[in-house]
């Protein structure tokens, strides 16, 4: 099952046997207080650069996400959409839990690029999310990241994350979406805490993959809160999540691409090595001029 | 099933439940041009570096290969056990293709450590092989490690090393060593040059567990020849050559460490991350002592 992303210029086609789709993560105000603060003061320079710093890195995809409490998501997450198409090329991600924003944010798209297909992200369980946000992907025809958890928050079983994810597919294709469309995240809880929080996510990304064929996005630093060289659990869970069936992860591109790239290379989809060779000559003639 | 390697102090188990044993690679001439020179004159001052380091790493079992043209390794190799012995209390992994050293250092070793257990690199389905080394390993009651090839190389497919590793088993357990005593390493061919290479090893070592229930190793880093960065890649494939059911793998302890310690952790065997940060606390503690 193929879901297709769409920018005025560029397709980007996310499936179980293509190389993996990332997108990229940075522009979000979380954990960033630089960009937070600069967003309070409605000062977007910082959205722009990482727009093309990231696309500059690799990102497939860029995900937009302008939550601060100071400003209007409405008036905010518009603008940024705006400045990230003019800035960029690659398709996008709408990152909000706040419908009036996303409906605001999807306008200004369609009027931008009204041949695009961009991905909400995201729809839960709960009835109030079910209810706001999957008309707005059947009104602009988005594809749309499902969270598997509801209002009760994110389930500690396998068992119950498949059942949630079930339900809003049904709920999804009911209302006429494609399962194409839908990409799923299937969450972590933290390791620290609970030691079989990496495991259990692990085997509901294969169960949904298996059960609902499926493309899997992960997004979030989740599994590794609260511990040291965090780069290093999240590097070491991406792996095995993307062994599992993730596809399409939400990542710091610059940090993670290379070692993407390898897993890519090390499940069969670089032939003779020629992606992970050329991105690493690209890297050394970027070092080399800065 | 669980296999127990034994020093004069330390007992070291492996085992499908317990968290990974880490071989230590590093005394070993093979691309190691200054081991190699100083090993060439008799001087095995680097091999008694390379165990303390590797044992103050983290190593909990030391691989010892001192093969280099210039010098008789069934005099060098009973020295370097030796030295290795008196520098470290962790079990050894004697690593050789020569059954005369095999037997001088097995000689040497039981001498020093009577109750000790070492563990033999390797024996492989080439007829010659296992008439050489497994009466050795029966004979001083040793390990062994078992390589999924024989004398027409590494098979192509999970299939037929399946079989060259099933005649190796049928005919060590014939021999009466305990199947506990027998850890199996696929082996990987180049990803540069066959791009299912690595999907191969897996299959394969997700099929031996499977079928042998034996412990695994995995040994070098043949999977990533020919490429740039070669350490990424590595990375990337022992996180799911773990994953998969290799739980000892032959590695560069003080490299990859943090790593494995933090599959270990996401594999739901280090409650509460204890092991993972008191990892990071002595290593932060050296860091500013050095």
């Amino acid at each position: 099952m193929e879901t297709i992303l769409k920018s005025a210029k560029k397709t980007v086609t996310i499936g179980p046997e293509k190389p993996i789709v990332l997108i990229g993560e940075r522009i979000n105000p979380t954990g960033k207080k630089r960009l937070a603060a600069a967003l309070a003061k409605g000062n977007l320079e910082i959205v722009r650069q990482e727009a093309e710093t990231q696309v500059a890195a690799g990102a497939d995809v860029l995900d937009i996400n302008v939550s601060i409490p100071e400003v209007s998501e409405v008036v905010l997450l518009p603008k940024a959409v705006r400045l990230v198409l003019e800035t960029s090329d690659v398709p996008i991600c709408i990152d909000t839990t706040n419908p009036a924003a996303l409906r605001a944010a999807l306008d200004v798209y369609k009027k931008i690029v009204p041949e695009g297909k961009p991905i909400i992200n995201s729809v839960n369980g709960d009835e109030a999310s079910l209810k706001n946000v999957l008309p707005l992907a059947v009104e602009y025809g988005t594809a749309v990241i499902i969270l598997a958890m509801d209002d009760k928050g994110i389930p500690p079983t396998a068992e119950k994350r498949l059942l949630v994810v079930r339900n809003i597919i049904d709920r999804a294709e009911a209302l006429g979406i494609p399962r194409a469309d839908l990409v799923v995240d299937c969450l972590a809880l933290t390791v620290g805490v609970d030691s079989r929080a990496a495991l259990v996510t692990l085997e509901t990304i294969r169960r949904v993959r298996e059960e609902f064929g499926v493309n899997l996005t992960f997004g979030g630093s989740n599994i590794s809160f609260g511990l040291p060289e965090r780069i290093v659990i999240n590097q070491a869970f991406l792996a095995l999540a993307v062994y599992s069936g993730v596809n399409c992860p939400i990542v710091d591109v610059a940090k993670v691409r290379p070692f993407i790239l390898s897993i890519d290379l090390l499940m069969g989809r670089d032939n003779y090595a020629m992606r992970y060779v050329r991105a690493y000559r690209k890297r050394m003639a970027d070092t080399s001029l800065s």
